[in-house]
């Protein structure tokens, strides 16, 4: 990486984009399969693991040894900034109420005039202005698709298809566990076994109240508040009602009548200022949120020049976690100064 | 317009991009007054429209006084080759069957080194192999958003949402005045009433068999079939069943036992062809495509990397297709060489 501001040259014959991979649990392991699998034109020059060390290599590392499992040399990475990679790709395990070590990463990285991708939630939510900015100074890009819902079109969509449109309210199923509980409810099964069964998926967290009270939720709202309506919110200021044991006889009793419960996000202007909100709520046959079932995720977009433009992602798993990151690495690369 | 293959110098700071507007009815107006309203960097030095005449100023048209409903001082425009634009708006009424004269006026309009964008279906549906080498060859876009659902995102989602994924099947309601007509008929509107005010409010065209036969909707799974999924299709090749009498009935059956019927394109890959099929189809609630409502429009894309991705367009206007003309723009401008 060159100094700041000074063009890089990059070899890509030989190496493609550069990445640096940091966190190599379900999400970097589906990733690093991904661009096994897709030929996609990136290398990984350094990768970290929570506990089976880390390794640099400017010359690329195999990732399929890497995936074998294979314990790495070194003991823990060296600082962000001497890397030899173009990309952080930021998908370590956090404190999802700080987003740390990740908001370190993320700005350690910009800071040496690398470009971002990540899918950890915390550092947007808490951090969106000073990250974009940081990256605006820095001529550099900050990514982060897969921290809203996957791989479902959200920032992708706002800049290829939503370009000058002022969005002025968004409602939206983004917490595939808790939409879970509440369609497993809607079939009969006690609220603790959908739990269970989220968790053993790996997609509820083994603390599942980060879930259940609406703090994933509320993050994701804060995210999508601040960067596409301009807002400035925390995750704090999004009013929460939990999912829990009356929700689900509710989602019951609204699945006999042909109904749904689903757990809602909505963001509005209200008074020139924008509110977010997060709860269960229940819906008709011809909402379009309706059939957004079980794991699966949605958004509702009311806008000015598109009118209402509405994405779902069906039945998502990990891989769709990995493919976000990746559409973002591709919309960098394309980006990249050419050799 | 330069010669072919040598850059074009801009001056962005008084002109803008510099468009050719071929059509002035509903689109074409509607784009006028967005141009207008966004103050989107696009300028107008042509413009043509069906019985008032046609106008060149290389200095930019004032759309405020067209709007007005002046009579333009040319009888017909000069060749496109020789107008002083770099992008070529097509929307000129045509012969849906032939695409004529909207296909001439785009090979032309590459051919001379312009972009092309287009709202016309008939082109593409019947060229889209031809006009996408044509821009290739003379390193040009051709962009046609609007012809398959007005902003509903698209060909918008594959480039920025879907790249490297492959597309192996397609299901979706993409004619407006077919899916009006089965929702007036799960309501209890007579089948005529509902046609006749899709013709009231410019939807249907006069002569409706276009869109109750199918053929409109055989020419937009054509496009989603070549261009998303690597087919070879003449429109010619959609089955189609009509939405007549008898569907309505079905529909309004339908509607009292809690389904829909609505009319659906199916393109999908059988050993290795793909095939595509038009026709009223009845949903349960829980498909993505049931509350896909009156005039509303949507996708469900099935991918590799993806997964299931869904997206609608509800209650579109005509303000809907400006804007993805708009977005086309906005698109060829980003890429457009810089002054």
């Amino acid at each position: 990486v060159g100094p700041r501001g000074t063009p890089i040259k990059y070899k890509f014959s030989v190496t493609g984009v550069r990445l640096a991979l940091y966190g190599f649990g379900n999400v970097g392991r589906a990733l690093a399969r991904m661009l096994l699998a897709t030929r996609a034109p990136f290398n990984v020059t350094a990768l970290t693991t929570k506990s089976h060390g880390a390794v640099v290599d400017a010359n690329g590392i195999d990732l399929d040894t890497i995936l074998a499992g294979t314990d790495l040399p070194l003991r823990a990475l060296p600082p962000v900034a001497v890397l030899p990679a173009d990309v952080l790709v930021e998908v370590t395990p956090l404190d999802p109420l700080t987003g740390e070590p990740a908001l370190g990463h993320i700005r350690d990285a910009l800071r040496a005039g690398m470009h971002v991708v990540t899918a950890n939630k915390g550092p947007i939510a808490r951090a969106y202005r000073e990250l974009d900015g940081l990256a605006t100074k820095h001529d550099r890009m900050v990514r982060f698709e897969a921290t809203l819902a996957d791989c479902l079109p959200v920032f992708t969509l706002r800049r290829s298809a939503l370009p000058l449109a002022k969005i002025s309210a968004i409602r939206g199923i983004v917490s595939s566990t808790n939409n879970h509980i509440l369609s497993a409810a809607a079939a009969g099964i006690p609220f603790e076994d959908a739990l269970a069964d989220a968790q053993r998926l790996g997609i509820a967290e083994a603390d599942p109240r980060n879930d259940l009270e609406g703090h994933d939720a509320a993050a994701k709202a804060t995210i999508l508040a601040n960067v596409l309506m301009d807002a400035d919110l925390v995750p704090e200021d999004v009013s929460r009602e939990p999912i829990d044991e009356r929700a689900a006889t509710a989602a019951r009793a609204a699945a006999e009548n042909g109904g749904r419960v689903r757990p809602l996000i909505e963001i509005t202007r209200r008074d020139g200022k924008v509110v977010a909100s997060f709860g269960p709520r229940r819906l008709s046959p011809m909402d379009p949120l309706f059939a957004v079932d079980d794991f699966s995720m949605g958004l509702v977009f009311e806008t000015d020049l598109a009118g209402r433009v509405v994405v779902q992602l069906h039945d998502p798993h990990v891989d769709q976690v990995a493919y976000a990151i990746l559409t973002d690495l591709l919309e960098i690369s394309g980006t990249m100064p050419r050799p």
